[in-house]
Protein backbone atom coordinates (compact mmCIF):
# COMPACT_ATOMS: atom_id res chain seq x y z
CA UNK A 1 0.00 0.00 0.00
CA UNK A 2 1.71 3.17 -1.18
CA UNK A 3 2.08 6.23 1.29
CA UNK A 4 0.89 9.58 0.37
CA UNK A 5 3.54 12.04 0.18
CA UNK A 6 3.45 15.48 -0.58
CA UNK A 7 5.65 14.21 -4.11
CA UNK A 8 2.58 11.79 -5.83
CA UNK A 9 -0.08 13.63 -4.40
CA UNK A 10 0.23 16.10 -7.30
CA UNK A 11 -1.91 17.16 -9.66
CA UNK A 12 -0.70 14.43 -12.08
CA UNK A 13 -1.14 11.68 -9.70
CA UNK A 14 -4.52 11.80 -9.92
CA UNK A 15 -5.27 11.50 -13.71
CA UNK A 16 -7.06 7.88 -12.71
CA UNK A 17 -9.30 9.50 -10.57
CA UNK A 18 -10.35 12.49 -12.31
CA UNK A 19 -13.94 13.21 -14.14
CA UNK A 20 -14.77 14.68 -16.83
CA UNK A 21 -17.85 16.59 -17.43
CA UNK A 22 -19.92 16.10 -20.72
CA UNK A 23 -22.96 17.93 -19.79
CA UNK A 24 -25.10 19.29 -17.18
CA UNK A 25 -28.79 19.69 -16.87
CA UNK A 26 -30.67 21.51 -14.25
CA UNK A 27 -32.96 19.28 -12.69
CA UNK A 28 -34.66 20.96 -9.96
CA UNK A 29 -35.21 24.63 -9.08
CA UNK A 30 -36.53 24.66 -5.90
CA UNK A 31 -37.31 27.27 -3.03
CA UNK A 32 -33.90 26.68 -1.55
CA UNK A 33 -32.17 23.63 -3.76
CA UNK A 34 -30.35 23.88 -6.82
CA UNK A 35 -29.88 20.55 -8.38
CA UNK A 36 -27.65 19.21 -11.47
CA UNK A 37 -26.80 16.65 -13.10
CA UNK A 38 -23.92 16.17 -14.97
CA UNK A 39 -22.89 13.87 -17.71
CA UNK A 40 -19.44 12.95 -16.75
CA UNK A 41 -16.80 10.59 -18.52
CA UNK A 42 -14.99 8.25 -15.41
CA UNK A 43 -11.07 7.26 -15.66
CA UNK A 44 -12.07 4.39 -17.64
CA UNK A 45 -13.84 5.83 -20.14
CA UNK A 46 -17.27 4.48 -18.87
CA UNK A 47 -19.82 7.89 -18.87
CA UNK A 48 -22.21 7.93 -15.59
CA UNK A 49 -24.77 10.81 -14.16
CA UNK A 50 -23.17 12.99 -11.01
CA UNK A 51 -26.21 14.59 -9.23
CA UNK A 52 -25.24 17.69 -6.99
CA UNK A 53 -26.84 20.41 -5.34
CA UNK A 54 -25.42 23.53 -6.31
CA UNK A 55 -24.96 25.92 -2.73
CA UNK A 56 -23.39 29.23 -2.02
CA UNK A 57 -21.14 28.51 0.54
CA UNK A 58 -21.04 29.48 4.02
CA UNK A 59 -19.18 30.30 7.23
CA UNK A 60 -18.64 28.99 11.13
CA UNK A 61 -17.68 31.24 13.99
CA UNK A 62 -16.07 29.28 16.99
CA UNK A 63 -16.88 32.81 19.36
CA UNK A 64 -14.48 32.62 22.46
CA UNK A 65 -15.94 33.35 25.65
CA UNK A 66 -14.12 34.72 29.05
CA UNK A 67 -15.48 33.74 32.22
CA UNK A 68 -15.08 35.75 35.97
CA UNK A 69 -12.75 33.27 36.41
CA UNK A 70 -10.76 33.50 33.44
CA UNK A 71 -12.17 30.20 31.42
CA UNK A 72 -13.03 29.93 28.40
CA UNK A 73 -16.54 29.48 26.99
CA UNK A 74 -18.07 29.03 23.85
CA UNK A 75 -21.20 30.73 22.42
CA UNK A 76 -23.79 28.08 20.70
CA UNK A 77 -27.12 27.65 19.31
CA UNK A 78 -29.69 25.36 19.68
CA UNK A 79 -32.07 25.18 16.65
CA UNK A 80 -34.28 22.95 14.98
CA UNK A 81 -33.23 21.12 11.71
CA UNK A 82 -36.14 19.64 10.17
CA UNK A 83 -34.35 17.32 7.69
CA UNK A 84 -33.26 15.19 10.75
CA UNK A 85 -35.67 16.78 13.15
CA UNK A 86 -34.46 17.58 16.41
CA UNK A 87 -32.84 20.19 18.28
CA UNK A 88 -29.07 20.51 17.07
CA UNK A 89 -26.53 21.80 18.95
CA UNK A 90 -24.44 24.48 16.64
CA UNK A 91 -22.12 26.55 16.53
CA UNK A 92 -23.22 30.20 14.52
CA UNK A 93 -23.27 29.43 10.71
CA UNK A 94 -24.85 30.94 7.42
CA UNK A 95 -24.78 30.94 3.99
CA UNK A 96 -22.26 33.39 2.31
CA UNK A 97 -24.17 36.56 0.60
CA UNK A 98 -23.29 35.92 -3.16
CA UNK A 99 -19.41 37.23 -3.15
CA UNK A 100 -19.67 38.50 0.18
CA UNK A 101 -15.70 38.89 1.76
CA UNK A 102 -16.15 36.13 3.91
CA UNK A 103 -14.19 37.75 7.17
CA UNK A 104 -17.48 40.05 6.62
CA UNK A 105 -19.87 37.28 6.17
CA UNK A 106 -18.56 35.47 9.50
CA UNK A 107 -18.84 39.25 11.76
CA UNK A 108 -22.35 39.65 10.24
CA UNK A 109 -23.69 35.97 10.62
CA UNK A 110 -22.21 35.98 14.53
CA UNK A 111 -23.62 39.54 15.08
CA UNK A 112 -27.52 38.63 13.37
CA UNK A 113 -27.47 35.38 14.87
CA UNK A 114 -26.03 36.12 18.56
CA UNK A 115 -25.74 39.46 18.81
CA UNK A 116 -21.85 39.62 19.74
CA UNK A 117 -19.84 41.32 18.16
CA UNK A 118 -15.78 40.31 17.57
CA UNK A 119 -12.60 42.75 18.38
CA UNK A 120 -10.35 39.74 17.38
CA UNK A 121 -11.07 37.11 13.88
CA UNK A 122 -8.71 34.17 13.08
CA UNK A 123 -8.93 32.42 10.01
CA UNK A 124 -8.82 28.46 11.23
CA UNK A 125 -9.50 27.00 7.51
CA UNK A 126 -12.55 25.27 5.09
CA UNK A 127 -14.28 22.15 5.52
CA UNK A 128 -17.01 20.49 3.00
CA UNK A 129 -19.77 18.65 4.74
CA UNK A 130 -21.37 16.81 1.60
CA UNK A 131 -19.08 15.79 -0.98
CA UNK A 132 -20.34 13.40 -2.49
CA UNK A 133 -23.35 15.14 -3.03
CA UNK A 134 -23.14 18.88 -2.73
CA UNK A 135 -21.05 22.10 -3.80
CA UNK A 136 -20.95 23.18 -0.46
CA UNK A 137 -17.97 24.70 2.01
CA UNK A 138 -17.76 26.57 5.02
CA UNK A 139 -14.98 28.98 6.30
CA UNK A 140 -14.17 28.44 9.52
CA UNK A 141 -13.33 31.86 11.76
CA UNK A 142 -12.13 32.21 15.52
CA UNK A 143 -13.65 35.05 17.21
CA UNK A 144 -12.57 36.54 20.39
CA UNK A 145 -13.25 39.97 22.62
CA UNK A 146 -17.15 39.11 22.12
CA UNK A 147 -19.30 42.13 22.87
CA UNK A 148 -22.92 41.57 23.29
CA UNK A 149 -25.24 43.37 21.19
CA UNK A 150 -29.29 41.95 19.91
CA UNK A 151 -29.50 39.54 17.50
CA UNK A 152 -31.25 40.15 14.09
CA UNK A 153 -32.72 37.06 13.19
CA UNK A 154 -33.84 36.30 9.69
CA UNK A 155 -37.63 35.80 9.25
CA UNK A 156 -38.71 32.28 10.06
CA UNK A 157 -35.17 31.59 11.63
CA UNK A 158 -35.68 30.66 15.88
CA UNK A 159 -33.05 29.80 17.75
CA UNK A 160 -31.43 30.08 21.40
CA UNK A 161 -28.08 31.24 22.19
CA UNK A 162 -26.32 29.86 25.01
CA UNK A 163 -22.52 29.32 26.61
CA UNK A 164 -20.77 26.39 27.59
CA UNK A 165 -17.58 25.47 29.13
CA UNK A 166 -15.04 23.93 26.88
CA UNK A 167 -15.06 20.87 29.15
CA UNK A 168 -18.91 20.50 28.23
CA UNK A 169 -18.57 20.92 24.82
CA UNK A 170 -16.20 18.21 24.69
CA UNK A 171 -17.99 15.85 26.72
CA UNK A 172 -21.20 16.44 23.90
CA UNK A 173 -18.89 15.99 21.06
CA UNK A 174 -18.24 12.47 22.83
CA UNK A 175 -21.60 11.44 24.29
CA UNK A 176 -23.16 11.91 21.18
CA UNK A 177 -25.22 15.37 21.78
CA UNK A 178 -23.33 17.03 19.59
CA UNK A 179 -23.49 15.48 16.23
CA UNK A 180 -23.83 18.18 13.48
CA UNK A 181 -20.35 17.79 11.64
CA UNK A 182 -19.40 21.59 11.14
CA UNK A 183 -19.76 22.05 14.65
CA UNK A 184 -17.47 18.54 15.68
CA UNK A 185 -14.89 20.25 12.90
CA UNK A 186 -15.31 22.98 15.18
CA UNK A 187 -13.96 21.12 18.21
CA UNK A 188 -10.97 19.53 16.38
CA UNK A 189 -9.74 23.38 15.52
CA UNK A 190 -10.88 24.80 19.01
CA UNK A 191 -9.31 21.45 20.79
CA UNK A 192 -5.99 21.77 18.77
CA UNK A 193 -5.95 25.53 19.67
CA UNK A 194 -6.67 25.67 23.00
CA UNK A 195 -3.51 22.85 23.15
CA UNK A 196 -1.24 24.96 21.35
CA UNK A 197 -0.94 22.44 18.84
CA UNK A 198 -2.72 24.69 16.25
CA UNK A 199 -2.10 28.04 16.81
CA UNK A 200 -3.77 31.43 15.32
CA UNK A 201 -2.92 34.52 13.69
CA UNK A 202 -5.37 36.53 15.22
CA UNK A 203 -6.39 39.74 13.60
CA UNK A 204 -8.21 42.76 15.01
CA UNK A 205 -11.80 43.60 13.60
CA UNK A 206 -11.93 45.95 10.92
CA UNK B 1 -27.23 34.38 27.81
CA UNK B 2 -28.32 31.14 29.61
CA UNK B 3 -26.17 28.26 30.09
CA UNK B 4 -27.69 24.69 29.00
CA UNK B 5 -27.95 22.23 31.27
CA UNK B 6 -29.50 18.77 31.68
CA UNK B 7 -32.62 19.62 32.94
CA UNK B 8 -33.15 22.92 30.65
CA UNK B 9 -32.38 20.64 27.68
CA UNK B 10 -34.90 18.21 28.13
CA UNK B 11 -37.57 18.02 25.33
CA UNK B 12 -40.44 20.69 26.96
CA UNK B 13 -37.78 23.25 26.20
CA UNK B 14 -37.87 23.00 22.19
CA UNK B 15 -41.80 24.09 21.93
CA UNK B 16 -40.38 26.92 20.65
CA UNK B 17 -38.23 25.81 18.42
CA UNK B 18 -39.37 23.03 16.89
CA UNK B 19 -41.63 23.09 13.28
CA UNK B 20 -44.27 21.03 12.50
CA UNK B 21 -44.80 19.04 9.11
CA UNK B 22 -48.13 19.83 7.21
CA UNK B 23 -47.63 18.48 3.90
CA UNK B 24 -44.95 16.22 2.10
CA UNK B 25 -44.10 16.17 -1.38
CA UNK B 26 -41.26 14.83 -3.51
CA UNK B 27 -40.07 17.25 -5.93
CA UNK B 28 -37.44 15.40 -7.54
CA UNK B 29 -37.25 11.85 -7.65
CA UNK B 30 -33.25 11.39 -9.45
CA UNK B 31 -30.97 8.57 -10.58
CA UNK B 32 -29.42 9.18 -6.98
CA UNK B 33 -30.98 12.22 -5.03
CA UNK B 34 -34.51 12.23 -3.34
CA UNK B 35 -35.68 15.55 -3.00
CA UNK B 36 -38.49 16.62 -0.73
CA UNK B 37 -40.40 19.68 0.14
CA UNK B 38 -42.55 20.01 2.98
CA UNK B 39 -44.71 22.74 4.24
CA UNK B 40 -43.86 23.13 7.86
CA UNK B 41 -45.57 25.47 11.00
CA UNK B 42 -43.21 27.65 12.56
CA UNK B 43 -43.14 28.15 16.40
CA UNK B 44 -44.93 31.59 15.80
CA UNK B 45 -47.56 30.24 13.63
CA UNK B 46 -46.84 30.97 10.01
CA UNK B 47 -46.19 28.33 7.85
CA UNK B 48 -42.85 27.87 5.49
CA UNK B 49 -41.27 25.29 3.00
CA UNK B 50 -38.07 22.88 4.07
CA UNK B 51 -36.45 21.43 1.06
CA UNK B 52 -34.09 18.32 2.16
CA UNK B 53 -32.98 14.93 0.45
CA UNK B 54 -33.24 11.89 1.89
CA UNK B 55 -30.09 9.94 1.96
CA UNK B 56 -30.39 5.90 3.96
CA UNK B 57 -27.78 6.28 6.06
CA UNK B 58 -23.72 5.67 5.72
CA UNK B 59 -20.74 4.46 7.77
CA UNK B 60 -17.27 5.56 8.37
CA UNK B 61 -14.41 3.33 9.39
CA UNK B 62 -11.33 4.73 10.90
CA UNK B 63 -8.99 1.85 10.34
CA UNK B 64 -5.93 1.98 12.76
CA UNK B 65 -2.66 -0.04 11.52
CA UNK B 66 0.54 -0.50 13.45
CA UNK B 67 3.55 -0.28 11.50
CA UNK B 68 6.78 -2.18 12.30
CA UNK B 69 7.83 0.00 15.10
CA UNK B 70 5.12 -0.21 16.84
CA UNK B 71 3.89 3.41 15.57
CA UNK B 72 0.05 4.12 14.58
CA UNK B 73 -1.01 5.04 10.71
CA UNK B 74 -4.23 5.19 9.71
CA UNK B 75 -5.86 3.95 6.27
CA UNK B 76 -6.71 6.78 3.77
CA UNK B 77 -8.38 6.55 0.74
CA UNK B 78 -7.72 9.54 -2.38
CA UNK B 79 -11.49 10.00 -3.99
CA UNK B 80 -12.17 12.58 -7.20
CA UNK B 81 -15.93 14.27 -5.57
CA UNK B 82 -17.16 15.96 -8.56
CA UNK B 83 -19.60 18.28 -6.79
CA UNK B 84 -15.90 19.74 -5.46
CA UNK B 85 -13.80 18.94 -8.49
CA UNK B 86 -11.01 17.81 -6.22
CA UNK B 87 -9.43 14.85 -5.36
CA UNK B 88 -10.37 14.16 -1.31
CA UNK B 89 -8.42 12.34 1.41
CA UNK B 90 -11.04 11.14 3.18
CA UNK B 91 -11.55 7.98 5.78
CA UNK B 92 -13.23 4.97 4.40
CA UNK B 93 -17.47 5.50 3.75
CA UNK B 94 -20.08 3.91 2.48
CA UNK B 95 -23.58 3.99 2.27
CA UNK B 96 -26.18 1.46 4.27
CA UNK B 97 -28.11 -0.67 2.05
CA UNK B 98 -31.67 -0.74 3.75
CA UNK B 99 -32.22 -1.48 7.40
CA UNK B 100 -28.59 -3.39 6.87
CA UNK B 101 -26.95 -3.95 10.73
CA UNK B 102 -24.58 -1.01 10.63
CA UNK B 103 -21.33 -3.00 12.14
CA UNK B 104 -22.16 -5.23 9.06
CA UNK B 105 -22.54 -2.31 7.01
CA UNK B 106 -18.89 -1.13 7.76
CA UNK B 107 -17.71 -4.54 7.89
CA UNK B 108 -18.42 -4.32 4.26
CA UNK B 109 -17.78 -0.97 3.21
CA UNK B 110 -13.78 -1.57 4.58
CA UNK B 111 -13.34 -4.98 2.80
CA UNK B 112 -14.92 -3.21 -0.37
CA UNK B 113 -13.30 -0.13 -0.66
CA UNK B 114 -9.80 -0.86 1.08
CA UNK B 115 -9.86 -4.88 0.97
CA UNK B 116 -9.12 -4.97 4.75
CA UNK B 117 -10.82 -7.18 7.48
CA UNK B 118 -10.17 -6.18 11.35
CA UNK B 119 -10.47 -8.51 13.79
CA UNK B 120 -11.65 -5.89 16.79
CA UNK B 121 -14.24 -3.11 16.27
CA UNK B 122 -15.63 0.32 18.42
CA UNK B 123 -18.29 1.97 18.03
CA UNK B 124 -17.46 5.83 17.96
CA UNK B 125 -20.53 7.95 17.61
CA UNK B 126 -22.42 9.01 14.33
CA UNK B 127 -22.08 12.81 12.66
CA UNK B 128 -24.75 14.54 10.60
CA UNK B 129 -23.18 16.15 7.89
CA UNK B 130 -25.58 18.53 6.59
CA UNK B 131 -28.47 18.91 8.66
CA UNK B 132 -29.95 21.91 6.91
CA UNK B 133 -31.08 19.99 3.68
CA UNK B 134 -30.20 16.34 4.03
CA UNK B 135 -31.95 13.42 6.32
CA UNK B 136 -27.99 11.61 6.34
CA UNK B 137 -26.07 10.31 9.33
CA UNK B 138 -22.84 8.39 9.13
CA UNK B 139 -22.04 6.37 11.88
CA UNK B 140 -18.70 6.03 13.00
CA UNK B 141 -16.63 2.96 13.95
CA UNK B 142 -13.00 2.22 14.48
CA UNK B 143 -11.39 -1.38 13.29
CA UNK B 144 -8.42 -2.39 14.39
CA UNK B 145 -6.64 -5.91 13.53
CA UNK B 146 -6.26 -5.54 9.79
CA UNK B 147 -5.51 -8.09 7.47
CA UNK B 148 -5.52 -7.28 3.76
CA UNK B 149 -6.82 -8.52 0.84
CA UNK B 150 -8.31 -7.88 -2.39
CA UNK B 151 -10.85 -4.83 -2.56
CA UNK B 152 -13.99 -5.14 -4.44
CA UNK B 153 -14.70 -1.69 -5.92
CA UNK B 154 -17.89 -0.67 -7.47
CA UNK B 155 -18.49 -0.50 -11.03
CA UNK B 156 -17.59 3.48 -11.86
CA UNK B 157 -15.93 3.69 -8.60
CA UNK B 158 -12.42 4.57 -8.31
CA UNK B 159 -10.14 5.48 -5.44
CA UNK B 160 -6.80 5.16 -4.29
CA UNK B 161 -6.23 3.27 -0.92
CA UNK B 162 -2.61 4.68 1.31
CA UNK B 163 -1.74 4.74 4.72
CA UNK B 164 -0.31 7.89 6.91
CA UNK B 165 1.21 8.76 10.39
CA UNK B 166 -0.90 10.01 13.10
CA UNK B 167 1.37 12.92 12.36
CA UNK B 168 0.73 13.34 9.08
CA UNK B 169 -2.89 12.61 9.28
CA UNK B 170 -3.48 15.98 11.99
CA UNK B 171 -1.19 17.97 10.03
CA UNK B 172 -3.30 17.67 6.63
CA UNK B 173 -5.95 18.41 9.13
CA UNK B 174 -4.85 21.48 9.87
CA UNK B 175 -3.00 22.56 6.76
CA UNK B 176 -6.07 22.35 4.47
CA UNK B 177 -5.20 18.96 2.87
CA UNK B 178 -7.74 17.50 4.55
CA UNK B 179 -11.88 19.13 4.49
CA UNK B 180 -13.98 16.40 3.94
CA UNK B 181 -16.03 17.07 7.35
CA UNK B 182 -16.69 13.01 7.85
CA UNK B 183 -12.40 12.86 8.06
CA UNK B 184 -12.19 16.33 10.07
CA UNK B 185 -14.57 14.31 12.84
CA UNK B 186 -12.74 11.02 12.70
CA UNK B 187 -9.58 13.19 13.48
CA UNK B 188 -11.19 14.57 16.26
CA UNK B 189 -12.29 10.80 17.29
CA UNK B 190 -8.90 9.72 16.87
CA UNK B 191 -7.30 12.01 18.73
CA UNK B 192 -9.07 12.03 21.64
CA UNK B 193 -9.02 8.05 21.55
CA UNK B 194 -5.24 8.08 21.23
CA UNK B 195 -5.17 10.96 24.33
CA UNK B 196 -6.73 8.06 26.04
CA UNK B 197 -9.53 10.96 26.70
CA UNK B 198 -12.14 9.10 25.01
CA UNK B 199 -11.81 5.53 25.52
CA UNK B 200 -13.58 2.79 23.61
CA UNK B 201 -15.57 -0.61 23.86
CA UNK B 202 -13.50 -3.13 21.42
CA UNK B 203 -15.24 -6.11 20.43
CA UNK B 204 -14.05 -9.06 18.37
CA UNK B 205 -15.80 -9.02 14.95
CA UNK B 206 -18.36 -12.24 14.22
Amino acid sequence: MPTLTTENASPESDTGLRELRQSSDKILSGRFLQVFSDQVTLPDGKNTFREYIVHPGAVMVIPLLTDDQGSTRIVLERQFRYPVGEVMIELPAGKRDGQEDLLLCAQRELREETGYTATQWAHAGVLHPCISYSTEYIDIWFAQGLQAGPAQLDAGEFLEVFSASTDEFFAWCRDGRITDAKTLTGALWLQNYLSGAWPLQWRDAA
